[in-house]
């Protein structure tokens, strides 16, 4: 069933009537073709989600009555960010929607020393609004409940700044899959709570160096690999996500 | 370091001296710039590897003598077959690329009901070539020890049939998703042992048919759900290997 974000809260949307408009009016009556009675899933900015019935569609919106409310959570138990250092061509596009069918709540971009591409405040801009959009494209197809968020930085000062804000900081680090680190992943998964949030850092193709990995840990950051395999920096995110599924959803 | 596949057993190049020809002479060649006294990992038929020193460079080959031997385990401990119902486009260049790095050991595919696309012998034969090569670049870069092999069979009936050689059949089922199902994976990853195979069973955009899981079922597969998100059929080979990896990798 196809599913929208509404930019409202429950409460709000209530009060107001539960509507579409915009392009999710243009995309639900033209593309979709849904008439009076279809039922599809709107989801508020509160994580809640019902079904609803079409009841009228006018010039500029959708209107639905409620027909029940969605039940399961689709959410991680936990807030995952995953930082990237700027790779290079549309591997964020495929980081930020793989992630978010994955469960991350956030997506932050920074300048690592090796990154090789160097965008300016339009470009960053530009790619912003096209990642937010995938985002929200990937929440829907996946049955999210909630939309990620997307934030491009222009140091990685700010990003040093916002790991304080974080419950757990992992460093995903190549030499430490060479080393054979296989436990700081299992350990953090093991006493992270309900509710807390994890920022797991990325560099970009050619790795984190040694001193922006030094700078993270001085944030509080631990290290980790995943696995012993050599992944690519827009492969790693799925692991991460992956095992924090399988172990905070399926395992407990 | 640089990692070339060499199309011997470790015991087969010690005889005949541990050389590089071809394609990946002129990759060592031409476009590493490889000299004399250069390093780099040199991976068996037989999953050995070792890091070799270059002692000549003819017209024809690279020959190295050997320094010392990989020590690190690279590979899942269970033997991991990827079955994708044919998606559309070049997803299944993805699933073969990020499922290398992640640790399948061999990548299926298969005509599923829903499949849009219909490719004949000589579409198969070519998209197999291409596959076999990105399985083949990946499992270097990320530091395989064995090299992904790739089927591409032309009926759902050779899929039942392969089924059969597998100590293990899963299905990944989005109605398993849906219906809030959580615990067959993990009951699968408890019981499964070193050495053992698992196929995995995914459907094309469309999904499995509920015909074509009770094919599976009768062939003896057990549905299961990846987490409560939806995942798209190119995203779901992802979970389930980084999964299998966090379970048996670094769980246990």
């Amino acid at each position: 069933m196809q599913r929208y974000f509404v930019t409202q809260s429950y409460a709000d949307a209530q009060e107001n009537g539960f509507k579409l408009t915009g392009d999710d009016y243009h995309h639900a009556v033209n593309v979709m073709r849904m008439k009076v009675k279809d039922h599809c899933f709107l989801v508020f900015t509160d994580q809640r989600a019902i079904i609803g019935e079409i009841i009228n569609i006018s010039e500029e919106d959708v209107e639905f009555k409620e027909i029940s409310k969605e039940s399961q959570n689709k959410e991680l138990p936990v807030h995952v960010t995953i930082a990237s250092g700027y790779p290079k061509g549309d591997k964020l596009e495929l980081v930020v929607q793989k992630g978010t069918e994955l469960g991350a709540s956030e997506f932050v971009g920074f300048p690592a020393k090796s990154s090789v591409v160097k965008w300016d405040a339009k470009k960053l801009a530009k790619k912003g609004d096209r990642l937010v959009k995938i985002a929200k494209e990937a929440a829907e197809q996946s049955h999210r409940q909630f939309q990620p968020t997307v934030k491009l930085l222009t140091s990685e000062k700010e990003l040093l700044e916002l790991a304080k804000d974080y419950d757990h900081v992992l460093i995903a680090y190549e030499e430490a899959a060479k080393s054979g680190e296989q436990g700081q992943l299992v350990k953090t998964l093991s006493v992270v709570k309900p509710g807390e949030s994890i920022l797991v850092v990325f560099g970009p193709e050619g790795g984190l160096t040694p001193q922006e990995v030094g700078s993270f840990e001085t944030a509080g950051g631990k290290v980790c690999a995943l696995g012993p395999r050599i992944l690519r920096t827009e492969t790693a995110p799925f692991y991460l996500l992956s095992a924090i599924s399988y172990q905070l959803e399926l395992l407990t």
